[in-house]
């Protein structure tokens, strides 16, 4: 890992500065798919699953059938594993519903906000050589919690047109509607616009390749909300003489095998936890069976050497990271500065991996410097959170006059009038 | 206004749909816009302030004098009614602070939401006829709250290069950190960009005409958050036979008044209130000076005559109103089943002037259908939710073997190991 030492504060941005993709293409293509879906829904779902995902299906839905076969497909352990990671999320995620708070602004106004689910979301579950369930936790527990009436799930079939058993065990496991074997940008039009088979939803969260984010663009810009905009994963890991170089360099590794784009951030005041990360690395990279793509992660990834734990918190803070670990053993003494990040681990026992899985909070987190303006996936993803407000005769009679001068300073005399109307029935 | 009886369930989804707004050109004129403050920062600004704005600006920074001017110009009684409510509005969005609550998911493992401010956000107020400073106490005050460290503020200038002294004072009331005279797209792209002026900021919240709304919606797609996606302004009214005709009509005049794309919606059970309902509202619409595009938002509205008062609540869900009245003295029983609303007003008393202006509830709202996905301006509008979480030796003893199993299911292996070489020296 190439290590910078001390670098000017003028150089840190550039430094945080994430990798640009071109997309110009892409933007046409997946109009284009988007379009087809939209026109021929069902017909260009097939067509895309033959053309892209090189699978002939015959019908979009899981049946019970499939969802039953593959609950006999996943090992006890495996089992018992996504049940304890699912209720810790439960635990963490039920604990962020807020029951209405009724204020009194004025004697006599009274407001107050209600959480209301979403009716309608779509979870994306990408496909490929790993099988995200542990995403499906991440979305299908808060979702439910919320209350969504409809989650549904598209998910890409493998050739033989079959799904991950452990995906099918896990959306059954926390409660998905429906789900659809349905990859790609075409599966994000389907949710968006809805089929003869699909259904359309209110909002579509989940990860993907570029196709998938590209779409997930175009579709919110025409209603459809989404969770939120999508980059490589990233980590960020403050280390000090306190820290452990082998949970260090085996944090960084679980960030980089993730992909090629992946970055991995060491920020240290010393220069020896710096070397032996760096050596401890190297050595448990020859390990993995993902080397190939780590390797290239790494190439991209860098350490920064700063001469004190406030310049640490502050370049984290210019970096804005979808994770930090603060690998310290007074790493409590680091939070209080921290102002842009998606996710934090404290201390040397809380690796990335465990909120990646288990320990309950979610892993669906801002990306790309994004931490700086949006925030993960929580329980709030999932509501709209309503205003209410029930003014009295006495509520009027306190407020109206000073409305009435208001509208009217907007030149809105239509707004007084709803006033004035009032006052004056209030004055007979 | 149109009345329509009893429509079957089937047409509701076409009396709900919005207009749609052909905007090809002007996406192209947008982005112009967009890449020349990009490129030629404030030189771009004041061209397009020449060019659009007819005005020659030396300087886009209001200055510490023209607020303290501005403060003379403002009616005791106007400075009087803008505290009132700011006072209730900080009242109700101090109200939705939360502290961090630490949850133990299981023995050792412990999480946490900490909401942290975003640094820097910009909000836009358009110009035009009315001054709209009530959106700055909007936008301004739960800015404000959250601890934003910039809250800065773009609104055009009139061709004397002034701004409307109650909003400079309003600006300066709820303690706007700097205040620019720039409108437009242009405006919104300095807010992105950042010139040599106008800092750069994270976020960027606030109304505007459809060049505005189009530049906000480009930006997102380049990394800055926005408040809401946006749409004309709308408001519907339920209302039965314990309802006032001449409070019912103000309402919907007080919308029509916006613009001639606004719609008022009247959802009523009963044929006679909407019959005095329309009759008041023809009577009413002769005395506002705004009739002219009054009457034509009144012809883009209706009526809707239900047989039972949960039909009306599914037909406002259907509708996904802006804004909501129930005009009812049994508004309580309605509230349940409200699903799809921006801001819900309960009760004869309780007009929607009230919410737009005093009552403490954000005015900034979703429009065009998007209630059903999308919230109202809130503090949470300022603020990421970072979330935390510290495991103990304890805690990655309990829930590290799940942990390893996942990662491993899922073909992370260095996800797996970053916990396998902690439970390792847990072992020694």
């Amino acid at each position: 890992m190439k290590i910078i030492n001390n670098p000017a504060k003028q150089t840190w941005s550039s430094l945080c500065k994430r990798a640009v993709i071109n997309e110009n293409s892409l933007q046409e293509t997946v109009r284009t798919i988007l379009n087809d879906v939209k026109l021929n829904k069902d017909k260009a779902l097939t067509k895309y699953a033959q053309l892209l995902d090189n699978v002939s299906l015959n019908s979009f839905k899981v049946t019970e059938e499939e969802i039953a076969e593959a609950k006999k497909l996943v090992s006890e352990e495996l089992q018992q594993a996504i049940q304890l990671a699912k209720s810790n999320i439960e635990t963490f995620h039920n604990s962020q519903k807020e029951a209405p708070k009724k204020i009194t602004t004025t004697r006599g106004v009274t407001c107050w906000r209600k959480n209301v689910a979403i009716e309608k979301v779509g979870l994306y579950i990408p496909g490929g050589s790993a099988p995200l369930f542990s995403t499906i936790l991440m979305l299908g527990v808060p979702a439910k919690i919320a209350g969504c009436k409809e989650i549904i799930l598209c998910t890409p079939p493998n050739k033989e047109g079959a799904i991950n058993p452990a995906i099918l065990y896990t959306a059954s496991l926390v409660g998905i509607t429906q789900i659809f074997k349905a990859g790609g940008a075409q599966a994000i039009g389907a949710m968006a616009y809805g089929t003869e088979t699909i259904p359309n939803v209110y909002k579509i969260l989940g990860p993907g390749n570029q196709f998938v984010t590209k779409a997930k663009e175009l579709i919110q810009q025409q209603g459809v909300a989404i969770d939120m905009p999508a980059g490589p994963s990233e980590v960020l890991v403050i280390a000090d003489e306190t820290s452990n170089p082998v949970f260090v360099a085996a944090d960084l590794l679980s960030q980089a095998e993730h992909g090629a784009d992946s970055q991995a951030i060491l920020v240290t005041t010393s220069d020896k936890v710096a070397q032996n990360v760096a050596a401890e690395v190297n050595k448990q990279l020859e390990e993995l069976p993902r080397r190939e793509l780590a390797k290239k992660a790494i190439k991209n990834s860098f350490t920064v050497v700063l001469n004190s734990s406030e310049k640490c918190i502050q370049f984290s803070n210019e970096y804005a990271p979808e994770h930090l670990i603060i690998a310290s053993e007074k790493a409590s003494e680091y939070v209080g500065g921290i102002i842009n990040a998606g996710s934090v681990f404290l201390g040397n026992y809380s690796c990335e991996s465990a909120g990646d899985y288990a320990s309950g909070t979610n892993h669906t987190l801002p990306t790309n410097g994004y931490a700086k303006n949006y925030s993960g996936v929580s329980l709030d993803s999932f509501v709209k959170k309503i205003t209410f407000q029930e003014v009295t005769k006495e509520g009027i009679t306190a407020i109206g006059k000073s409305i009435e001068i208001m509208a009217e300073a907007e030149g809105l005399q239509a707004h007084k009038n709803a006033i004035t109307v009032r006052l004056k029935e209030l004055n007979n």
